[in-house]
């Protein structure tokens, strides 16, 4: 039961709203570590919840969003489920109860649930995912050395902000504090643009086309299979910075564009190199 | 030594023009199935060549093309050096010896290879790769149940064709005929747009948020670490091809765009679905 948790520790009772891939995967990565306090899984599917019961991903699970009694409560629903989420389990919860998320979109949820629950909620985004769904796909090592944004605002309070810091360090992950919308802005270039990109090149292609496809297609338009309302919510979501992103891709795309045009190769090299020194810088693979 | 051969068999002799990712996988495929015909490379740079045999890679090496003695020849050079690379051995080699590439456009290839080199020339297009170079990352694997395009021309004697179909299939590809134009136009789409896509979505990337990068992103830009010389001299070789696919391109992602300005959910969904059907179609991971 809620006891005004000062710290994030081995036996702090868990909610996790949402068990699905991520979800799942924190779920997974708390018993794997031997997290001894309950894992409380949340959603409306009980025969769901009840196999998830079944190979020990978590403890015990509620579907009455009032009934959810845990430490620290985590929404790993879609970002347009997420505020009205918190909204009733709050209502029905202790005040000393802690809210974080996994929502891809920062701006919108933080400045919502500053205002419900003052002092008690911290905006997250761990940077991992897949574009499977389901627990079926939970992995205990996904969030591993990987970087999970926190976004506090200018009200929350310092010592909630580590505990969620302690939360995601005690799975792996490494942890960045960045405002909300510093978050959207850079997400929507480095997440939802890509998404957009990989959408647009799977959908123009005529499907004659299909068999000829190799690995290059396959590696580019991967993300595309992502589920498509998730989706079309982070989009509009963050629309505004979803479109700044594009306007930087547009401007980069018509240079492209205008060196074949001209059959330019000594700047479409240049723009090829650029390319290529962007991605040869990056540590991921 | 060449004698009007009418059939790949384990005794042909090879030439690989170009000992790369490319040539080095198809040298390495012919040995790891028992090829006992020679296998000679054919490059300038007599230290990798050598270290090539040293590995047992390839049994010989020579490094003037008019040296070049073999039943077939394979060019794997970039697709502004194949034409040139193909005139300079067919002037020394026997009038029987067969030829064919790993280019990735066709058209201009294969007419003027048809034309200079009147029955000995057979286009091909392996759809294997990676955006990794040298012979170090060669794969014996790399070409196993992956399709290989041949784009006879008109003119080419029909057994020559069944000839260059022997040798992929030998190395585990399956094959498709297809015009030069043809493959042009679909390779436009399906390979030389997704690499333009994955550079023009690293370049246009701000260097401050390139630690906000995460397994999408990864996806996306892949390729975009490939060599900017070889994609120079493939996206103007296909130039209007090219075009015509940065057409299509841009009308999916006019739609997208229109969708998320207008915030129309009801649209914006169906066009990520749109791009989900045909990602999930896909054999290719």
């Amino acid at each position: 039961m809620p006891n005004q948790p000062d710290q994030f520790t081995a036996t702090t009772t868990v909610a996790i709203v949402g068990v699905g891939l991520i979800g799942g995967s924190i779920a997974a990565a708390l018993k794997s570590r031997q997290h001894r306090g309950r894992v409380v899984g949340v959603g409306r599917n009980a025969e769901r919840l009840q196999s998830a019961v079944s190979v020990k991903l978590i403890d015990e699970y509620v579907t009455d969003l009032r009934q959810v009694r845990a430490d620290l409560t985590i929404l790993c629903t879609p970002v347009d489920h997420i505020v009205s989420n918190a909204r009733k389990i709050a209502a029905n919860n202790s005040q000393t109860a802690i809210f974080t998320d996994a929502g891809s979109v920062k701006e919108q949820i933080c400045t919502d649930l500053s205002a419900e629950l003052p002092g008690r909620f911290v905006g997250s985004h761990p940077l991992a995912g897949s574009e499977k769904r389901g627990f079926e796909y939970a992995d205990a090592e996904l969030f591993v050395d990987r970087l999970c944004v926190i976004t506090p605002t200018k009200t929350t309070p310092e010592n909630r902000t580590e505990f969620i810091e302690q939360f995601w360090r005690s799975i792996g992950m490494r942890t960045l504090r960045m405002s909300p919308a510093e978050h959207d802005a850079a997400l929507a270039q480095t997440s939802h643009l890509p998404h957009l990109v990989a959408s647009v090149l799977a959908g123009c292609l005529p499907s004659e086309w299909l068999k000829l496809t190799s690995t290059g297609f396959a590696d580019t338009t991967r993300i595309a299979a992502g589920d498509a309302d998730l989706w079309t919510a982070i989009l509009l979501q963050n629309r505004a910075h979803v479109l700044a992103a594009c306007e930087r891709f547009e401007s980069t795309w018509r240079e492209f564009r205008n060196a074949i045009e001209t059959t330019d190769a000594v700047e479409l090299k240049q723009l090829l190199v650029r390319g290529k020194t962007v991605r040869d810088a990056m540590t991921n693979d």
